[in-house]
């Protein structure tokens, strides 16, 4: 298996490599194609695949795979867990390099995702009267300067714009001919230059001061679905690049009051969407004073677990106290006395760092696992081949029925009826490509009125009745949705741990997942600086969920006297 | 009246002007508030505004403005259709300006009329299999120098990222103290500057050559709705700003017959859009070599027509041939004999600059008028002043249930219950908002069983079932939609003239609308540009309904025999 394995390996290396050389100079017709066609063909010409899909049947079990199928092979977690994630994410076809550094390109695979997070939150904030805008991408480098925390933590690795024009060039070629090209025009230096959006609590801020004057004008709640740019040096797909996706509400308040539960509320939003939507094993709870936000009174933060038992900030919600409104003189007159008072406020986002987490949670050595709420494709109906064109036509008929009667239930459906490629190929594609439920259909199955399921999360494969799939498949969606939350409350279970000593802490930093360490916590920031240096451990959370801490109690790590029960890990 | 209104302006200004003014230090308590809470306050206490709404009703007619109505009053078009459109803007609360040169931020008000675009355009894209996708922001400078007729069009006025840091400087103050401030650090210049994308086929094709290889590769349609940078020199609102939000739309194809189809099928996308859902006065066609897109061999294009007689391009959709298929070297695997072959493309987009259109073609004196399409709020419902709680709650009552049935119809409602503002108040604000349609519900109404409903396109008052308000209020609803298509047509009607001499298309340049002019066109692409240094007008399109051209008809322009009909108008 490992040979066969490391073979297939090198060979996908090799075809990826000749894949993407440039250039029929260089590579023969024969092995110019694409890694899709290159399957396609490689699949229907090899001759190890003879045996059909009765065979598959009777032997009750998946077919060996093949070279052509190790080529596609993803590297098992238990062997290298990092390169896993990244395969993962390259057989799905989710993103791509960009030709900037840093910076990945969505495929239609991946912004699916991201376009189902936004149809799930959207409404959620609409419902609690947060209205979208549109704010500037740009960002006056002054700006920056004003709130003294914030410029600490953004002022810094940003896309920074210094010129508005280009200008064409006449250049030497190697064989001495000219040929144009463009460069920058030193002369269309800007006086003031700008930096693409890191984040926009400068510039909503500005506005907010301009839009509010009166205890009328509040609450203002604003949310933005957009991308924003960091100068990131070491990248990771989804869990952190140069450019990336996310949505930024925030809101401005009469009082201290309304805005903390403003920013609680929104945190609730953003558990109920990683919690229950996306089955994250998930941990909500409080920053401490060195992990929050630049410029927030108080941050609070979902922390999702990885199966390789590290952390992930999947979403934060920030109370800012009046730190901008007194950075960006925001006052609003009050109702009672007339006189003026700075307002309160909000920021808060989530990130296509969601969807990072999310793989990173539910995948398995076979691919992506997509919980049903956000696959791009819910259910997959494959159609079996039948070599009799009248039974083929029927498997074909029945296959397009079912998908109008689950599409009819708000279910996003694909048939897949290719010809000519073996069934277990199909099999493997759309579970390497994480669709929760996959239906076949063929002659035995049409003549007992059932399709064959199987759910990506594993089990027996199981009847579904033609005739009540209205009813049976939306069931068995949201059982895939329970098993992932079943098995995301197992991992939390199995990498929680409760940390009595300094003894019980060290041995946890030797395990191959360490997991979330819970520590009767009493340190500060410099505790926490120099165990992140000696470590790499962090500070997650305060996690909301807090036990009584044992009488007189003291903090393992420090020694001092413990005040609040704390999450430790080491995180992306 | 003019004099009232003269004097409304100036009181608008200096309210303005005061409510803008920066710090308590400048403004008193008194003033210092915004419009929404000045108009609020001055609307209570104002003495002339006794008359309640049932002197309003017997009178049968609108009470005569006040003062402070005037002070929010819109330029009449006849008087300043620049101004207008520009106060139209600003009463409605759409955009604001950006700190940033030439960029406008989109208020929830504005934002949403996109949004509802989007709603509308994203699910027909969808189903003509284009797949939404993102590509990066930043483009490699060198990128723009690819596609040679490209990068004239489009490698001129860009932000162009150079730096990718800042640093920390500590800067004199006034009075000989230091303060913290931010600069662009010198040593993160970039060896290779990036872009703000302005359009994004470059980076597109760049990519498309990598994932394109064989003919089962293709079609491959992706779509992204992104933010977009020129360097504008002079912006208008929503028409031209430097940064603005657009779709765009990218296709690759086997054949030419396949690529041509689908720009055109995209542009009956699009003028299904611009024509039935915004009702614009609307002229399709195909542009001129000279008007054409850079890189482009044949741009298909939506005209649409504004109030004053100008033009205004507002959806393209281009055929662009092989040339970026050549500048990115993209060829495919043929399926018949294996060889490669260069694929076929389009490229098409719109943008916000619709929301402009629809603002020239609809809005009036009044303020907004929004098609029901993509109004924000499509009913709202003025639960009208009972002095006796027991019937004002009643009012209050029947107006929720009022929505609740109209919202179960899919439709975007709004109740109206602030109590301590008059009801011509009221009705001034929503008309200036640009609501397609208000009901009104009083006591005597409730008794009647009905609401009062007015059309924003004009038209008396008529009633409203309540207990059939499921089926009228859709029914009125689109009863607005076929008033604005009426209008527009009439518009169309009333603007376009067929030119049969140099004097009568003179004649058109003197008249105060010119409009559309129709010309049986022999010119080239150098006629085209001495009639525009000439007139300032330009050759819009050839438009897809074409007569057939009298024998021997001689081009009025040029002298030359005549070729195409073509339209001839000013344009933003």
């Amino acid at each position: 298996g490992a040979m066969l394995a490391a073979a297939g390996l090198q060979l996908r290396h090799a075809l990826r490599a000749q894949w993407r050389a440039s250039g029929p100079a260089f590579v023969g017709a024969a092995e110019r194609s694409g890694p899709r066609a290159l399957r396609a063909r490689l699949a229907a010409t090899a001759t190890q695949e003879k045996n059909d899909q009765k065979q598959e049947q009777k032997q009750g079990k998946q077919a060996k795979p093949t070279v052509q199928e190790e080529a596609l092979k993803i590297t098992p977690r238990a062997e290298d867990y990092n390169q896993w994630y990244v395969d993962v994410i390259d057989r799905a076809d989710l993103v791509d390099d960009a030709p900037v550094r840093g910076c990945k390109i969505l495929r239609p695979a991946g912004f699916a995702i991201w376009e189902n997070i936004q149809r799930l939150l959207d409404p959620k904030f609409k419902r609690l009267s947060v209205e979208n805008a549109y704010f500037p991408l740009l960002i006056p480098v002054s700006f920056l300067a004003k709130e003294a925390a914030h410029v600490e933590g953004f002022a810094t690795e940003c896309a920074v714009v210094t010129h508005h024009r280009l200008r064409s060039v006449q250049v030497a070629g190697k064989n001495g001919e000219t040929t144009s090209s463009v460069e920058v025009d030193p002369d269309s230096e800007l006086a003031d230059p700008y930096v693409v959006r890191p984040t926009s609590e400068t510039v909503v801020w500005h506005m907010y001061g301009k839009w509010i004057k009166s205890y009328r004008d509040l609450p203002m709640r604003m949310n933005q679905w957009v991308n924003v740019m960091r100068w990131e040096r070491r990248t990771k797909p989804f869990l952190r690049s140069a450019e990336f996706l996310w949505q930024e509400g925030h809101t401005a308040h009469a009082t201290k009051e309304e805005a903390e539960a403003q920013a609680r509320e929104i945190l609730d939003v953003y558990v109920w969407l990683a919690q229950e939507q996306l089955g994250l094993p998930l941990f909500p709870g409080r920053k401490s004073d060195r992990e929050r936000f630049a410029g927030a009174d108080e941050t609070y933060t979902i922390e999702a677990l990885a199966q390789n038992g590290m952390a992930i900030q999947a979403g934060t919600s920030h109370f800012l106290g009046q730190n901008f409104a007194k950075a960006f003189d925001v006052q609003y007159q009050t109702e009672e006395t007339g006189d003026f008072k700075y307002v309160w406020a909000t920021s808060w986002g989530v990130s296509t760092r969601l969807i990072g987490a999310t793989i990173m949670a539910h995948s398995d050595d076979t691919g992506l696992v997509l919980p049903p709420a956000v696959a791009a494709i819910q259910v997959v109906i494959v159609a079996l081949f039948h070599k009799k064109a009248e039974t083929q036509n029927a498997i074909f008929e029945a296959a397009k029925a079912l998908r109008d009667t689950v599409e009819a239930q708000g279910i996003r459906v694909h048939v897949d009826d290719r010809v000519g490629l073996k069934p277990g190929l199909k099999y493997f594609e759309w579970e390497r490509k994480g669709v929760p439920l996959r239906i076949e259909l063929g002659a035995r199955d049409l003549e007992n009125g059932v399709g064959m399921a199987k759910r990506r999360t594993g089990g027996d494969k199981f009847q579904v009745s033609l005739s009540d799939a209205a009813t049976e498949v939306p069931q068995a969606l949201d059982s895939v949705r329970l098993a992932l939350r079943e098995r995301s409350e197992a991992l939390k279970e199995r990498l929680t741990t409760r940390i009595g000593s300094r003894a019980e802490f060290d041995a946890r930093l030797e395990a191959s997942e360490i997991g979330m360490m819970l520590v009767p916590w009493g340190g500060d920031s410099d505790d926490e600086e120099k165990l992140q240096e000696d470590t790499g451990v962090t500070l997650r959370c305060y996690p909301f969920e807090q036990d009584p801490l044992p009488e007189g109690q003291a903090c393992p790590l420090t020694g001092k006297p413990a005040r609040i029960w704390a999450l430790f890990a080491k995180s992306y």
